[in-house]
């Protein structure tokens, strides 16, 4: 375990594998591999790709991979599956694309799906974001199916959005797309051949025309990836997106990144240390009370924090 | 504020309505309002209903409703859209569902968006669920888009979980059914009436056939919500479920929901414990430390986890 963040650094792409999984694993040891990558991290362009299941997403981010891959850019691509919270199982489109990529250096495909942790599958993500960063690569691409929160949230932090759908998914798409028009700074109608696309980004727009007047320009694209039109002017706005962004948008974009980094790392480590200090049985104990109606879940979480308190701070421990 | 658990117990609607805002809002007292009405809970039977957006999901809960009050139960919808981390407003459907049962005392429908709060979405519909169990109602149905983590979770702890799919979304759709599998009781392929509704089933039923042999059943039902087709089956198919559930597999559930409901509620005020501790500025002045890399966010939430430690536990304070 010892040297994979070195060996990282140097280029050793099987000790950032390994890396990625010991930290997936919760192995001991790693996170303070990890602490030895963070310096050389924040150089890496972040994009997120978010959009439902059957957008054509991951088709799209095989494009956006080609073109930064014909200028020369390394790319690592993180895929978020967060449907599958007990299997851990990679998705099946990235083993496709793992064969597609599997004979060019400059990119690295990494997919995580939940494996039940406390913490969840926003610290996983910030990880591999950071591991693929510090390796060097000079775009770093996060996809995910993203209608969960932590999911959105973590595409909001990117230093460009962009967020996929597809002609007439029905009344219900609408409505959702109220909501990721918030975190989009481009909107991409894919499958733009079908009918209904003309509506599709007629309506969109008109929904941009209702933000107030200082918000930002939001780019309304129509795509068929299949046959890789509109990549070209995908691609062009994500430049002028990247342009037009001023020194304190990016500012605040890296500071709200941190911050859920901090607050992901953190939720991780206060439950482990609260289930630590829940005694014997720990937080299933705690949780057969409350299934028992003996107590309640706020209750309990207070007398897990007064336990959290009264625990001796551990010597020499600690990162600072 | 004062009262409000006991107006709700006693039956009085608004007073559980406005309850359940103060919850959302964070309200200082609506915990201790809470826990007034946990000793109250337990009883309603918790359906989950998931599915991507544009299956139909509404129009099947809407379905259940319906014959759950032709039986002359009280029912209780919590719909919850977590794609809008921003705006915290209520999603179209819901609405106009409020509108048709507005003259109906036995339904209650609240939506819940997340507002960005520390300890997220999956906290407040626990907080939703448990005003409505105790208010009375018989059934509580939890409807979410559910490809999040959390909202997945959710569903998956429910007395009865249905996940609902349509036929021919593509390739995507395949793979995230592998995960969804996991947490069905019950599967719904909603507007069978379109082409590849048969290969759906089998897919479906094929991929049933992968588990081991010692797990449990799940049925495979044709719907087209539209039409009020296949609901008679549904409710027949839940019927069986509930009766199927053997003691054992009950207690794991609440148990499984109750741990739920502790570690939610931990993470939301160990977070806000951790910011107390911080110091000035709280997390956001530690996330620009991280940001400007003079340190990363694993050591930050060692400090922050020591600082916690350190602090005085309250006295007085707590709820045991």
């Amino acid at each position: 375990m010892a040297g994979l963040a070195k060996a990282a650094l140097a280029g050793d792409v099987r000790a950032a594998a390994q890396l990625m999984r010991d930290l997936d694993d919760r192995q001991p040891g790693a996170l303070q591999e990890l602490r030895e990558l963070y310096p050389a991290t924040g150089r890496a362009y972040v994009l997120g790709v978010t959009g439902n299941p059957g957008t054509g997403k991951s088709t799209v981010v095989d494009w956006l991979i080609e073109r930064y891959r014909r200028q020369g850019q390394r790319v690592g691509v993180v895929a978020i599956d967060p449907t599958s919270p007990f299997s851990g199982g990679a998705i099946l489109g990235d083993r496709i694309r793992m064969q597609r990529h599997s004979t060019d250096d400059g990119v690295f495909i990494r997919s995580l799906a939940t494996r039940g942790h406390l913490g969840g599958l926003s610290r996983s993500t910030h990880d591999v974001v950071t591991v693929l960063d510090a390796m060097g690569n000079d775009v770093v691409i996060i996809e995910t199916v993203g209608v969960g929160q932590d999911e959105v949230e973590v595409v909001a932090a990117a230093h460009t959005s962009i967020v996929i759908t597809v002609p007439g998914l029905g009344d219900e798409v609408q409505a959702i797309k109220a909501g990721i028009l918030e975190i989009a700074d481009i909107l991409v109608v894919n499958k733009a051949e079908r009918d209904g696309a003309d509506r599709t980004v007629r309506d969109l727009q008109g929904m941009l025309e209702l933000r107030p007047r200082e918000a930002p320009t939001v780019e309304v694209l129509r795509t068929v990836a299949t046959r890789g039109e509109g990549i070209d002017e995908l691609c062009a706005a994500i430049e002028r997106h990247h342009a037009g962004v001023g020194a304190a948008q990016a500012a605040a974009r890296r500071r709200q990144r941190a911050f859920a980094e901090v607050r992901d790392a953190l939720r991780e480590r206060l439950l482990e240390a609260a289930a630590a200090a829940a005694g014997p049985g720990g937080l299933e104990a705690i949780a057969a009370e409350v299934a028992a109606r003996r107590t309640d879940p706020y209750s309990a979480a207070e007398r897990l924090l007064a336990a959290l308190r009264g625990t001796d701070p551990p010597r020499g421990a600690g990162g600072c």
